[in-house]
């Protein structure tokens, strides 16, 4: 059910999003036709925005594009995939300003132009309020060689990728509840989906996330798929200058807040210590930092050690709005 | 960024909708994983439906979760695709009620069962009202077999499958503006899309949708890719016993509200007349009524003409609701 609005806004806004992808098929029929190369799986994430959910009502509207595609993007780095291209399926609150709309479209324009990706396709569409957003990220990995966060086995190195925290704390700077920080506030707005070392990953990890729900309860989940235990040494985590200059001054439990805040959208994996030099010299290569920060053991959960082998208390671990 | 309650609810209520489908991955990685078979392109369909828009708030939630996985379906059907499994995000009401999400998850089961289908993943969270779905279909079809909007030539015949404007009365039953018949009703609530027809067609029509915004706006929809005209001859409108009933005692623009109401989610598709007898005789095989409504022309636009030649007033010519 659409209406003649909606068609005058696909041809003049979303088209031109296709940059001519022949699976887009102009964005005139029912469904995105993709050509997958032979040999490949074909890699699909589905995620849902919620305006005041899952990103700020005040944030402006390039922003909450740009995290939509960038956060989509992060699964599929998660699984060692590369990217095909994205559907679009947005409800516009009744009576929205057009200027928005073209400032959603804008930094949809731009993620898209950082990490070469065009529009396939989707559904647009309007109602009572909030904004909400689902994007379906497509993409293909050779047969087989998928990351899972089922393969983590005792005696695995645990790594993560960059530094944890950042996107916590831009989050509290845009809500005004943190001193700026331009560093900080950019990790929140735009993360970066860790495509290139998702790809590098492929037959050196034995299980692969990206870090959406904070570093300790995604530890948690691979080691329930996996059915083992993950134990994180707080003192081995990698936080930015920024973030360790705010915990210099920050509450007792600052370290807890930045390692359960969530939304980094780093990659935390597993791999057999034979590897180590190898993923390393990835580090190098992409001149990303990767670091150690703890060891599979069996057992379950994800833990979070102290200095002195104690268990910190991190709560439920994870954020929760559900 | 999900929570304790999101875990509990994707164990206990969609993990047993992937029917242990292998490329859903046990609900546990953050996107689907599928084998494509050799030669075929993917085709993905992706739909947003919100309450009190395309689907009534006093819709049984088992309804709602239909008509989202078959509508779905009806845009594969009409590219001729074979359904592969979907992706279902949601995003909840804040404090909806368990026995509503329950009978949305029944609803979803049903359709599943009914289609042969598996739920590969997908997302769900929680907002302010209203309830949102978006749903992610994917399918295949033998490279360069797909249905399209853009081949329709003159001189070829206009096809429909099934009656028209039975999903409209339908709805109007079920908004109390018509009287009931159960019949009418459960085509607007479990809309059949029309996959075997559309798999057939393959090779046989020359352009294809499926009837969402109405039976003469999409007529235009395939005249406006295809750069031709579609006529069709308002006698030759296949109309269901009940809806012939409705219309011999309707206003004066009956016919009109029928072949604009949309959603019928039937096969418009175009064909040359040399195909006539094999279109006929697919429509004996699937025991499912294909009536010869019009001719494809040069010009432009799709339009309705009555019993005089004359061309019809149909107003927009759809539904809009944007």
């Amino acid at each position: 059910m659409t209406g003649g609005g909606e068609f005058g806004f696909i041809r003049t806004r979303l088209l031109p999003l296709t940059r001519g992808h022949r699976a887009a098929l102009d964005l005139s029929d029912d469904a995105a036709l993709l050509d997958p190369a032979p040999g490949c799986q074909i890699v699909v994430a589905s995620d849902m925005l919620v305006a005041g959910v899952h990103f700020l009502e005040t944030d402006p509207p390039e922003i909450a594009a740009e995290r939509a595609v960038r956060s989509n993007l992060s699964d599929l780095a998660a699984m060692g995939a590369q990217p095909l291209g994205y559907l679009s399926s947005i409800a516009w609150p009744t009576g929205i300003e057009a200027s928005w709309r073209d400032g959603f479209i804008a930094g949809l324009a731009a993620a898209q132009d950082t990490f070469g990706l065009s529009l396939l396709g989707g559904d647009t569409t309007s109602g009572p309020s909030p904004l909400t957003i689902s994007l379906t990220m497509l993409g293909q990995v050779p047969a087989g060689t998928a990351l899972l966060r089922r393969g983590a086995r005792p005696d695995d190195d645990v790594w993560v990728s960059g530094t944890i925290g950042d996107a916590w704390l831009g989050l509290a700077i845009a809500r005004g509840d943190v001193a700026h920080n331009s560093v900080l506030l950019e990790r929140y707005r735009r993360p970066i989906p860790r495509l290139e070392l998702g790809i590098s990953l492929r037959g050196l990890a034995s299980a692969c996330l990206d870090i959406s729900d904070g570093l300790v309860a995604d530890a948690g989940h691979i080691a329930e798929v996996s059915g083992v235990r993950l134990e994180l040494q707080a003192d081995q985590i990698p936080f930015s200058p920024p973030a360790r200059i705010w915990l210099a001054s920050a509450p007792s439990d600052g370290l807890v807040r930045l390692v359960t805040g969530g939304d980094d959208y780093e990659l935390l994996f597993c791999a057999p210590s034979a590897r180590r030099a190898l993923i390393s010299g990835l580090g190098e290569h992409f001149d990303l930092t990767l670091t150690r920060i703890g060891t599979v053991t069996e057992g379950q959960g994800g833990a979070l050690i102290g200095p002195n082998g104690v268990v910190l208390e991190t709560g439920a671990g994870g954020f929760t709005h559900f």
